[in-house]
């Protein structure tokens, strides 16, 4: 059984506090947090204890340190646990500044360094069953990609304004689901954006919809649709048109419970909130995160996805401000 | 091309005077109709005459007569025209009365005598390829099957009371439909029946709610569920449980439109009205009855269907009033 | 936080044990089984200890007493527990002798006793979504159902042949399931089934395939329908028929994923095992007890329900015996 | 009853043939046809005589004609029949020269001019459908738009070459749906296209796979995605997310017919052929002629509409040669 710390005790790290307490071969040894009694009451659920970030790298039984702090502090707070010989997993994005996530390639990005990075997705089960059908080879060669990702509704306006932007904020996780799945990098990016849901996020100089496009050095072709507002739920779709054919992964209901009457047929709703609709995934993430510690596997996505996942999202964004195709 | 007399000008001899003028190998020559209006209508529409019965059978050109008139005339005419030497196309029921429909075996049910039975659902389509999966082997034998019929809404009181019951004029088409794909008669009958829709359906004597088993001597089960009313369309489904897994037909709606919202995804409506969810089924028919006049093919459904159907909905109507299982 | 005593360390236990230590109000105290090795075992993963049951019982801290011991023990632990003054969620069936069940009536079915019966489909989201529109009333009244529940594959012949049969082992649930939904108890049973599936089950005078009809006083009609072998996976369907329309619940797939090929598309299979697609309601189940134990909920299924469920086991078992209708 | 000349007896123009006939207020009056041999069998099967333009054209009694000729001649002929006061039904596209097209609009173009171009997708009625959703207004303001085409196989190499490129051929269906679904015209044009499905498509200077992205004035964003295979039969669907809620229309099956193995379940596969998916299209397209020559409505797509979409198509041709967004 490996000892955890959890730095950041905000809504994502309870669900990671849960995560560590379901899994078996993890114990949350320490929380960490500024704010004291948030820190205190994760700690409290857990048997664990509040510590500080030095004391709790200081404690040689603690094998792995979780950070899921606020986002500028990312890269200083996985680079001391690297430093301090701990497995580290780090909450999505590396950072929002693409140079500065860069040059700390060097301290985080070494092949033998366990990082792994927060990009949740990957480990969703249907999202991952349908990278086992590409991979199984029996749909033929991947040729185009479609990903929709829609929010049920916009976050608070003041979130926005610190989210990074729609391409960094958002769109993020669709460029490593993109990677992903196409398994080639993207060398052109085509972004068109534009303020249809709230105004409010336009005035900050933020758009709130848009369509991404993507192309390989092959010619793969990629469709990122998104927007922070559907109206009817939290729209995760994934289409991958192959030689063969098409395989699909759609959106979850909350029950599979149906209305029919002379209107028609009336569905229960999508599952609405990301914490629910990814619940399995974060778990699995979790552990993934174990099998790591044990040496049973090598980081699913790492410190280089980050990077190029930001790498994409700056693109993204030069292209919807110039209106012009970036070549990366 | 084969020369048709259509008798009966009503509702269901406008259908098929429509597929007969659409079917290439047939021409509409005559219309009879003791409502001298309706037969004008429907024979200008297609360049046909009036004419009475014995005028069209005299017609030695004429070689095919649909039997679309009252229920009550069915026997007489499909016999006499029989006896003329036309092949014949009657509508369901063949009578309302098994014992005389059996009486008149010897007239209409000979071998060698081309006459269709008006049972359209076997050449939808969707129930047709349905068929053939159970016939092609793959699913492995049939064990099980249900069967759900219920209308959109109740017909009109006054038809109700001459229909002959719901057993004799709703379930008929269900009971050939199982005969049809459990390759077997059924041994068994028991019918549950409530009238929960209309009082006056029940005020009649009648039932408007019913659920029917079957039993076949290998011991196949089959289920049909029959109601005067859905509430929500015209329900019409199939499911027949294999060896191997279970085929099954699902309904037909408008169009494929949804509409998702915050409540959830709204599907276009079921199609309402029998002859748009059977009109593929109708067309079907009068090819094949014109492939019969051709020689190309033996009627695919037939009097002794006919008379089989009606003994199930007897021993169907004499189990509901008794509360017993009636053995055939 | 309530301490809870488990007796049975088996399959079903163990997933009880897990459900203890995720809900927040309850801590497992003691494990009880014969089998000291399996004892031990959910024991240590749980920080409980190893009891006999006279001992767990004398625990005045042990608020709450599972029973999931094999099913002739439950109505002997059931007592003992209800006696020794603890909240008793005990595993279905209440026993598989009606008489015998009856006669500990006045021990265990007393309205003052909470006593939660482990009829774990009720709580299952997808079953309750559909409960509740019922129960909403936009649907108008319920008038026939139809319940589907078929299991992968048969069981051991073993199992099978101390299982209680068909009726007592598998439509127990459904019964349960009909008697909740249709808020009304049937009045007359029939019972229609045979060996289909695999002729060992027959050799044992059991069947494999059954439909089952059941209807109440005031003429509603429902159908359960059971195999032994579906051939496609856990198919766990409802349908109920109201007078504004239907209400239906789905089964429940492994993932969303679909294949699209020439031939047609291809979703992924149906939760297979019981344990996965029952998971939710197991937890929602523990919950509930939890609730129960604090006061805060009466017993949402009780040892009357298990009573009236066991009576239709036993009514259908001699239907299909007598090849007749059994009236209540 | 109108009288009409069809000119071209291939394989659109059997379409329209056929459907004339089915259409109570159309006659076929003459084919037109330099292939005798075809021009004969279309006009003996419909009671039709085979006529030369011109003298068909001098008849006072035909009030419309059908352009159904290759589509280099569809300008000259539309406008002979125009210029003869014909009501004209032409099929797509206009021409494939842009200038060519616009130069002829001062004869064709004139508001007065009865003339129906052929984009039969307008008149399926499942985007009808979905059309009259957006335009009911229950679902706020549209805007982002989706429309997947994808052709089952490829043409033959000989036709891609003639057929003007997968814009001007395959595309001006999807330009015309959009601008008819967004009510607004695209003002930029990005299209992103690859040879990925058959290099003998790309040796012709042709692409096979194209996403193209359009943006309206207002911000409105489009995407079309083409393929000219997609492996798993005709696929065409369309998502409009509006400000409410999202509208979509899904591909139409063969048959409801579903089998349900151990492996999933399998759906029937796909209306394949564009003439059986949109033969519903094809029959409305025709009686909405019959409207317009009864004065009883006005061409619902006209040359205008022909021209926008060729101005659409080139200048996507244009974004994907260049690798550049195309202002228009």
């Amino acid at each position: 059984m490996f000892d955890i710390a959890l730095i950041g005790a905000g809504r994502i790290g309870r669900i990671h506090a849960a995560n560590v307490a379901a899994e078996q071969r993890l114990r949350l040894r320490y929380v960490v947090d500024p704010m004291a009694a948030a820190a205190r009451e994760v700690a409290d659920g857990a048997g664990a204890d509040v510590a500080t970030l030095d004391a709790a790298l200081a404690d040689p039984a603690v094998k792995g340190v979780i950070v899921a702090s606020a986002t500028d502090t990312h890269l200083d707070y996985a680079s001391r646990a690297i430093a301090a010989g701990k497995g580290v997993f780090c909450e999505k994005p590396i950072d929002l500044d693409l140079a500065r996530a860069r040059s700390a390639a060097g301290a985080l990005g070494g092949a033998d360094v366990p990082l792994l990075l927060g990009f949740n997705r990957r480990f969703d089960p249907h999202f991952r069953a349908l990278e086992q059908r590409l991979r199984g080879g029996s749909m033929g060669a991947l040729e185009t990609l479609h990903i929709i990702s829609h929010d049920p509704a916009p976050p608070p306006i003041d979130y926005v304004r610190v989210s990074g932007g729609l391409f960094k904020d958002m769109a993020i996780h669709d460029f490593d689901m993109a990677r992903w799945l196409l398994g080639e990098e993207p060398t052109q990016v085509y972004a068109a954006a534009s303020c249809l849901v709230d105004p409010a996020i336009g005035g900050g100089g933020d758009v709130d919809t848009a369509r991404i496009f993507l192309r390989t050095a092959s010619g793969k072709l990629c469709v990122i649709s998104n927007s922070r507002r559907s109206g009817y739920g939290y729209d995760q779709r994934i289409e991958a048109f192959c030689a063969a054919g098409l395989v699909r992964a759609d959106n979850v209901r909350e029950t599979t419970v149906e209305a029919w009457r002379a209107a028609g047929a009336a569905a229960d709703p999508l599952q609405n909130f990301f914490l629910d609709r990814y619940a399995a995934a974060y778990r699995a993430e979790m552990a993934h995160f174990a099998d790591m510690l044990a040496g049973a596997a090598a980081p699913g996505v790492g410190y280089a996805d980050g990077i190029a996942a930001l790498a994409l999202a700056e693109a993204a964004g030069r292209s919807a401000a110039e209106g012009a195709v970036v070549t990366l």
